[in-house]
C-alpha cells in the first residue's frame, strides 16, 4: 500500500515540529514537504529547532522549509496538517479545503464553524459526519477537521467516560498550563521563571464552549451542545510540556471512588477498537500514588511507543461535600496538539474519508 | 514605653527568619533571643540564611541561636513567636503557655483545639475571646493563638468581605502554592524545576475546615463553624514566595462585578481601625489588569513599608454560569505565616491581653 | 538648590524602568518625562511593567509614556538617561548630544567612539576628561558617556583593585548571566527554563575589549588600552537578576589570599571619596561563606538604601597552580545598567560638567 | 550465551535508577537484584522514582528493593554496579571485592586508591591493567573499578583527543552543573529556582586531580599523572540533567579551528573499535550552531538508542589571544554516572576480566 502524501504547515513552530515527530515512519502517511511563512523559506529544520526531545526529528534535520503555495500543496498532498497561527489559519485552511485538501488543524479559527467538528476520536467520532456537510466536501473532496484546544483535550476523554456512566452536571476546572502551549517565542522568560501568570487569552471561553460542543451531538446538519456547565480558571506555570488540571465534578449519580476509577480505566473508544497507529492502548491511565500526575513523569504517558504522549493521566480521586475531585494531565502539544490531529487523520482513513 | 520582650522559636527556618524580619525595629516588641533545636545551638543567624530578601536581617546576622529552654524563655519573655515544626510545636507550645507565655504560632498543632482561635485580625477578631477560656490564661496568663494555614489565609479576608455582603454558599478553590510554604530544605529541586506537584499533605483538609472555623463564631465557650462549603485542590508550583489561588464562588446574592469589586476594595477590619503597625492600610487590593495578580509582582503588596507582604491581591473578577470567578494571592510566609502572628500579637496588645 | 531636569529614554524597557527606580527622590535629578518609541506613546508606565521589585515604581505607575522628540527633550532636559536598544541609540544619542544634552547611556553603540569614555566612577574617573574632546562639548555643551557592558562592569572594580596592587597579566572569565540582561521580551521561556544557553551575541568580544579600554588611560586625546589579556566565555542561565562570573587570574605578584582579600575590601574610589548619592559605601564586598556570592542573596548588595544593587560581591578566593580563583557577582541592570549611568551623571555633577 | 548476573546497589537513588535503565535488556548483563539501605527494604521501585524519563524503568517498577547483604550478593552476582553514597561505598565495596565481586562504582571513595583505575574506556583503557594488582584480584577474583567524577568525565574524551594531537599545557574550566549531580533529595528547591550556587564540595579538587590521573599512565604498578594543569571553578545551575562546561585551553601546538574540529570529530576509542553495546558510534559530537551545546538539546546525545546520553557534545570552538575556547557538555548521570560504569563493565567483559 502506498502511503498518503501529507504537507506539514507551520513547520518552524512548536506544533509543526510535533507533527513531524508524530509522522516519522508513519504507516499511513508520508511527509511531502515542510511549509511555513516566507520569512522561513529555505531554512534548515535543524536551525529552527523548538522541540526539546529532538532525537525524533534527527533524520529530517537537514530538510528545508518551503513557503506555503496553496496550489502546489493541493497538487501534491491529500492532507495538510496545520500548525500555523490562528490569524493565518482561517483563510489558508479554507483555501486548501477549496482546493481539495483534507485539512487537519490545530488552529482555533474554524472550531466554531457550522459543519467543522472539533474531533477527539475517543470522544466524538460520530461528529466526523459533519464534514460531509461542508460545501467543499462534495465539490473538491477537501474539508477541515480541527483538534480541540489543548486544555479541553486534556479532560475531554475522562469527562466523556464519566458523563456516559454517571451523568455530568457541572465541571469546575483550574489549569496549570505548560509554556509550550504558547508556542515559540511565546512567554518571555522574565514572566515565566519563578512565576505563574493567571491569564491565557480566550482560553477559559474556549474550554467552556468546546467541551460542550464535543460532548454534544451532530444531528440533522447541526451541532447540539451538551448540557453540563463548565467553569474554568486558566493559568500558565513554568513547565515545559504537559497541562495539569484540577477538577471538581458535580455528577448526577454518586458512584464510589472505586467505581469512578474503574469507569476511567476501562474506558475505550473508536481508536482503540480500530487499533489506530497513534492510539494509546489505554487512553485514560489512573495513578494511585498520592502525588501524581506530574508533568515531568506523566506528560509522555501512552503506549506503544508511537502513542507516547497520547494518553491522559488522572490521579488523586477524592470526594468532598458530595463532589468528586481529581487532577488530570495530558501532553499539550502531542495529545492536545499535533498528535490529536494525526489521530483524527488516522480515523479519517479508517472511515474511508480520505 | 518600654518594649515587650519576645522570643523567636525556630529561628533557623523560613518562618522564623520572617519573624525576625517583621520584628526588626518593631514599635511594640523587642527580640530577646533566637531559639531553635539543639542541632543549631551557637550557629550564627547569617550562616543559616533562608529568606532571599535578607537585607532585612542584616543587622541580626551575627546573632547566635540558642536551644529552646522553656523556663528561660518564660522568665525573660512575655511572648513567643513560634515557627517550629508541627510535631515539636504541640508539646513545646503547651509548656510555654503553662509557664505563662503568650504563644503566637504558625504551627498547625493547636489549630483545632477547643479554645484556641485561628486568628486573622481582619476576619475574626472577636474569636480572640476564646483564649480567656484556655486553662492557662487564668492560672499563669499564658495562652496560645495560631495563625491560619497559609492557603486559607490568602483568601480568608476576601471570603469574609463577600460573605458579609452577599452570602457565601460554596467555594471552589485551586491553589498554586510557593515552595517556601514547605519550609527548608522542603521540596527537592528535582521535583520542583519545570514541574508541578499536585499534592500537599493535609492542605486540602485544612482549607476545608479552617476557613469554616474562622468565618464562624465563638459563643458560650464553643466555636460554631460557618455553613458554606469549601472544595479545595492544592498543588505546589516552582515559585519562591506567594500563593496564588483560583476561585469559583457560589453566592446567595448576584451582585454586579462592580459591586463585588467595591465590596473588596472598601473592606476594612479591626487592624485598620486600630492602625496596628503591621496592618496594611488597604487589606484587599483589586488589580484591573487582565494578567494579575502574579507572584513576582504582587506577593509583596501592602503599605506602609512595615506591612509589605501583608495585603491580599485579587484580580480577574468574572462571572460564568451564575458563579463568580477570581484569582487571589498573598505572601505565604508573611501574611500567611510570620506576619499573621505578629499582627495577632499587635491585636492582643491593643486589646490589653498582654 | 533646584534639581536638574532629566529625560528617561526607553522607559518601557527593563533598563528604562531601572532608571526610573534609581531616580526616584534623587537629590540631584528630577524626571521631566518618560520617553519611548511611538508604539508605546500614551501608555501608562504601570501597564508596561517589567521590573519585578516594582514597589519602587509605584508612585510613577500612572505616568504616561511620550514619543522621543529630540528638540523637546533638548529644550527641557540637561540630561538624557538612555536605555534604548543599540540600533536606535546610535543616531538618537548623537542628535541629543548635538542638541546640547548630556547623554548617559546604557547602549553599546558609542562605546568604542574615539572620545567617548566607558565610565565606571570607581575605576576610571579620569577618563571623563575625554568628553571635553567631543565636538559637541564645546559647541552645544552636549556629550555622550556610556556605562560598560553589564558583564564587564561586574568585575571591573575588582580587577582595577588587583591590577593596581599586584599587576594583572591574564583574566580567564566565564559568565553565568541573568535573563534581564537580554531585556524584555528577551529570552523565550522555552530556551530558559531548566537550561543554559552558552552564547550571548558579541558579549565575549565586548568583555575582551571594554575592560582593556576602561583599565587603560586617556592621554593626549587618545585612549591607551591596558595590557593584560582577557579570555571570556559567556552563557545565559535561568536567573532573573544578577550576573555571576567565575575568575582565574594570572598576576605579576603572588599575594597571600589574606592580602588579596584586604586589597578588595579596602578598595575605595572617587564616588566614595565624593560621597555620591548612589555610591555604595563599600564598593567591593568579600563574602567568607563557602557558597557565596549567589544571585538571590547578593545581587542587591550595597548600602545605603539608594546604593542597593550597586556593590560588587566577591567570594571563594582560592589559589591553584600559581593562579588565583574567585567568583564575582553584581546586579546587571543596576550596577551594570541604569545605576551605572546614574552614578556617572552624579560624578559629572560633582566635577562641574553639567 | 547466558547473561552475567549483576546487582544494582543504591537502587532508590538517582544513579541506581540510571543503572537499571542502562541495564534493561542488556545483551551481556542481567539484573539479579536491586539493593539499598535497610530503610528502603521492601519498597517498590515505582514508589521511589527519581529519574524523569521513567518509561525506561516501567517494566521493573514493581520490583522490590532488598537490603545489601554482602554474602548474598557475592553468592549470586559476578558484578555489583554501585550508586551508593561515598561514605557507605568505601567499606561496602571493599567487602564485595574481597568476597569476589567485580565492583563498578560511581562513588568517589576508592578513586585515589593505588591500584584502582578511574576508567573511561575511550580515554584510558590500558589502565584497566591496574586491577590485576589489586590484592583481591588474585585471591577471590573481586576488584574495584570507578568511573570518573561527572564533571571530569564530560571533558575527558575531548581533552584526551586534543592532548594526543596537539599537546595540552593548561585547562581553564568552569562548570554549569545539573541538579541531578547532587542526587536526591539533593539541592533544596529554594536554593535552585532562579539561582546559581558557586560551590560544590570537593568538586574542583576532584577535577584538578582526576583528569591528570586518567590522562596519565599506569606502569610498573603505579599511576603516573599527566603533566598539564587544570584550574577549575564549579557551580550548580537550575538544570535537571547535563553538565555544561566552559573551556579555555593552552596547547603546545596551534592548530586551526578546522584541524581542532577534525581532531574531535574523528576521535574513536577502544569501545568504538570493540563495538561495545553502550558505546556511542561517535563519542565526541561537534555542533556548528552558534548557541550549542545546550542541556535540553544535547544532554541525551549519542547513538544508537542504547548509547543515548553517552556522547559528549562540543561547540563554539574559538580562538582568543593564543588560547582555544569551547563549551562541552555531557549527561552527568549517564555518561558521567551509571552509563560510565556500565561501559567499564562491558570493556571488562571484552577484555576477559569477568
Amino acid at each position: 500500500m502506498s502511503k498518503i502524501s501529507v504537507a506539514v504547515l507551520g513547520a518552524t513552530g512548536m506544533i509543526g515540529q510535533r507533527f513531524i515527530q508524530m509522522l516519522e515512519d508513519h504507516p499511513y502517511f508520508e511527509i511531502e514537504g515542510l511549509y511555513a511563512s516566507e520569512r522561513s523559506q529555505g531554512k534548515r529544520l535543524g536551525d529552527v529547532l523548538k522541540v526539546r526531545d529532538h532525537e525524533y526529528l534527527d533524520d529530517t534535520m537537514d530538510r528545508r522549509i518551503e513557503t506555503m503555495d496553496i496550489s502546489k500543496i493541493a497538487k501534491n498532498c491529500r492532507i495538510a496538517f496545520s500548525g500555523i497561527p490562528s490569524d493565518l489559519a482561517g483563510p489558508t485552511e479554507s483555501q486548501l479545503a477549496e482546493a481539495g485538501v483534507a485539512v487537519f488543524t490545530n488552529a482555533g479559527s474554524h472550531r466554531m464553524d457550522p459543519h467543522v467538528p472539533i474531533l477527539i476520536p475517543e470522544v466524538n467520532p460520530d461528529q466526523f459526519e459533519a464534514v460531509k456537510d461542508q460545501p467543499t466536501y462534495n465539490s473538491t473532496g477537501g474539508y477541515i477537521v480541527t483538534n480541540a484546544n489543548c486544555s479541553s483535550t486534556g479532560i475531554a476523554a475522562p469527562l466523556k467516560a464519566i458523563d456516559d456512566a454517571f451523568g455530568l452536571k457541572q465541571v469546575f476546572v483550574s489549569t496549570y498550563q505548560a509554556l509550550s502551549g504558547a508556542g515559540y517565542p511565546g512567554v518571555p522568560s522574565l514572566d515565566a521563571v519563578g512565576n505563574v501568570v493567571p491569564f491565557i487569552s480566550h482560553e477559559e471561553e474556549k474550554m467552556e464552549s468546546e467541551l460542550a460542543k464535543m460532548l454534544g451531538t451532530y444531528q440533522r446538519g447541526e451541532f447540539e451542545f451538551a448540557k453540563f456547565k463548565v467553569m474554568a480558571n486558566c493559568a500558565r506555570v513554568p513547565v515545559v510540556d504537559g497541562h495539569l488540571e484540577s477538577l471538581v465534578l458535580d455528577m448526577e449519580q454518586q458512584p464510589t471512588l472505586e467505581e469512578l476509577e474503574r469507569c476511567l480505566v476501562s474506558f475505550r473508544g473508536e481508536p482503540q477498537r480500530l487499533e489506530l497507529p497513534s492510539a494509546p492502548v489505554q487512553p485514560i491511565i489512573v495513578r494511585k500514588e498520592d502525588n501524581r500526575p506530574q508533568p515531568v513523569f506523566d506528560a509522555m504517558a501512552g503506549r506503544p511507543v508511537r502513542a507516547r504522549g497520547m494518553a491522559v493521566t488522572v490521579g488523586r480521586l477524592r470526594q468532598s461535600n458530595g463532589y468528586y475531585k481529581a487532577f488530570a494531565m495530558s501532553h499539550n502539544t502531542l495529545r492536545g496538539g499535533a498528535g490529536g490531529s494525526v489521530l483524527n487523520a488516522e480515523l479519517a482513513k479508517a472511515k474511508g474519508i480520505l
